[in-house]
């Protein structure tokens, strides 16, 4: 059994935002040399998402204000874990869009459907943060 | 280490449903041959589920009340994805159920407690659509 | 290719609580000899969760008005699911927070960020219930 693991980095200019990180994801799996077995990909950040769904611009808009009325940023008084931060909502959505996915490698690709591609999701940027990369198989 | 592969399909004959695809996902496990690993069952389309609950037609029912309060279907006005496209929930719907399950595999069998089984949730049906089953082990 | 198995045992004397299980898990990672691989921990129980986040109580307070506000238990009647039971909120719960985390192993450690904890989340409690932890690699 091989195994891979390497960080990648994404510093958000914006507090939420969505970023394809697919081609990201396929580099590792190429310098892995791993054909057939399973790619981990998860935030390393409790305030962040990895998860695939479809990079179409509008979508992404509605996931954020979907997402901002199911937990929303303000009043930030509303949550108890704002007393030094101002992140509880950015925990919740975290929640909603998953921390990690699990992707199958067959013949040394991305088993993907048609139309997945791996996201990053930012709920609390502005800073520099992890998404982990770990892919076993042979 | 052995890999395994398989998709398999189905075409549901309403927008919304959940399939018990549990057996469906041992047959592949027995063709695998493996006895100690990971069996990886994934949704290959955006609006759709892989999910681990209960098999009872009350709490479906609920599930499914539940989710259009959480992301309606109408109007398809309300979320910018719907130019071409009426599916936007269903790309919401899924992020809460979400897209995968990892199951252990034990002694050949799926490692399951007393009433997990696994589900297909159908968002966007009256299409043919793919689940992936990808099984790593010994 | 080595792969590891245990059940882990929780009984919560309240309907709903957050336990932070991270110490187990790792008993289990040293126990199993494995240096690099995954780890899958998950709830063999449809009304709990296994999920990652901080390890702070004010969020877990927030997180369970959160849930509440999303998926109430009373009225109890509100639901199908609810003719024998009265959890089908917890099964709503569960599916917000997730079934199950996987986690890469390296070097013999759980490859966490820094703030990264694993939770069992207990939504219908009062009664001894099972997590699953499913380690393969070498």
């Amino acid at each position: 059994m091989k195994s891979y693991r390497k960080e990648l980095f994404y510093e958000i200019p914006t507090r939420r935002a969505f970023v394809n990180i697919t081609e990201d994801v396929e580099v590792c799996l190429r310098e892995s040399g791993i054909r057939e077995g399973l790619c981990l990909v998860n935030a390393m950040h409790i305030t962040a998402s990895v998860f695939i769904n479809d990079d179409e611009s509008g979508l992404h808009h509605d996931y954020e204000v979907w997402l901002e009325r199911l937990a929303p940023h303000e009043p930030v008084s509303q949550y108890r874990h704002n007393g030094f931060e101002d992140n509880a909502d950015a925990h919740m959505k975290r929640q909603v869009m998953g921390r990690e996915v699990v992707v199958a490698v067959t013949e040394g690709r991305l088993d993907f459907g048609t139309w997945e591609r791996i996201f990053y999701g930012e709920f609390d940027g502005r800073r520099r943060k992890r998404v982990l990369v770990k892919i076993i198989g042979e």
